[in-house]
């Protein structure tokens, strides 16, 4: 069940937006993206809550996070954001594989530092992941906004590979009597559970 | 949101079982993994299927594979594998946040050479994706066998991240009328799809 990665790194300035229409597609339906690093010669793998505003993914952190203070002395990366949507199950092991969608950003983080924009993108990021709730939180305060690192990644080197469909059986074990297809998989949300502490006459917004 | 990294490598063989355990759990409930490496500076991060065998993460590829190469020659790795499990909404976006656990798996593949032990290290992983699918699938080929790279990763210097529970909001923000609470999240597995060239006298297999 292979996912086979093509880790050539292309820098494709002639890449049509279809390319970038599909990158922003995985991104915006992604919670967290893998973010990779490398510091003396180890490299890191670290999952992130993630955002989009337009051409830019969107990442944050605290302000004492040794990661989120390299990153924005311009260490290189790679985000990679997959979505898992089915495993496909062929007659043979050798056939069997995993529908995928992914996408691969190369580059550099750049830090937001006005006060304006900063608190533009956090809410971008609010919205990304709980659309319409940025409606309902108070504004965050200057202590909090200078407690969080906001940082953009242009979403402008990157890679997108993906598989889709039934298996691909070889000709020969199309006979056997066993089943094939995919189980399709996708990541979805259970029924909320209130915080302990809700107050009894707090109800459950219609955008959740 | 933030999914606050600690990225301090810690070699730690006073480890407990108990670690050891958490870590392994993760593995067993996952289907991928993202795999990070560092080529000519470049950071990578490369999402790949994964199985486990006692304590050995198990990855494979084409044997064509430039990555899979490169890990059975040595390059120094990191694999983490991300469970999403909710979305913490906080009366703040400052303290809203994931439930999440994370595993970051640091170290140098092996590769398995001995055939046998590669077919049943294969099955190992076929096993882990789709527990009982090995009954039903003829053995691998010779020819399929040398066309897959197979590799061991030691579950050996790790770290396990994690958050879970309801969100903390300030005491300020407790009598604000908005929700609060966490919208739990999960990969979930769909109804089977047949494969077009199934046989109409094939049926679902008990363990799908």
């Amino acid at each position: 069940m292979t996912v086979h990665p093509d880790t050539t790194l292309k820098r494709l300035p002639e890449r049509g937006s279809r390319d970038f229409d599909l990158a922003c597609s995985i991104i915006d339906e992604a919670m967290i993206g893998h973010v990779g690093f490398t510091l003396d010669e180890q490299p890191y793998v670290v999952p992130m809550a993630l955002g989009r505003d337009d051409d830019m993914l969107l990442l944050h952190g605290s302000v004492v996070s040794r990661l989120m203070s390299k990153l924005a002395e311009g260490l290189a990366c790679c985000v990679t954001i997959t979505h898992l949507d089915g495993l496909v199950l062929a007659r043979s092991a050798f056939h069997s594989s995993m529908n995928y969608r992914s996408l691969m950003i190369f580059g550099r983080a750049l830090l937001v530092d006005d006060e304006d924009e900063k608190t533009r993108c956090l809410d971008r990021l609010v919205e990304h992941l709980a659309p319409g709730r940025t409606r309902d939180l108070r504004a965050s305060t200057r202590k909090e906004l200078n407690a969080t690192s906001l940082l953009r990644l242009p979403i402008e080197t990157f890679t997108v590979k993906s598989r889709n469909g039934p298996p691909s059986d070889a000709a020969a074990d199309l006979d056997t009597p066993v089943w094939a297809g995919v189980i399709p998989m996708a990541l979805s949300a259970g029924e909320p559970v209130d915080a302990p502490d809700l107050a009894d006459d707090v109800e459950l917004p219609d955008y959740l």
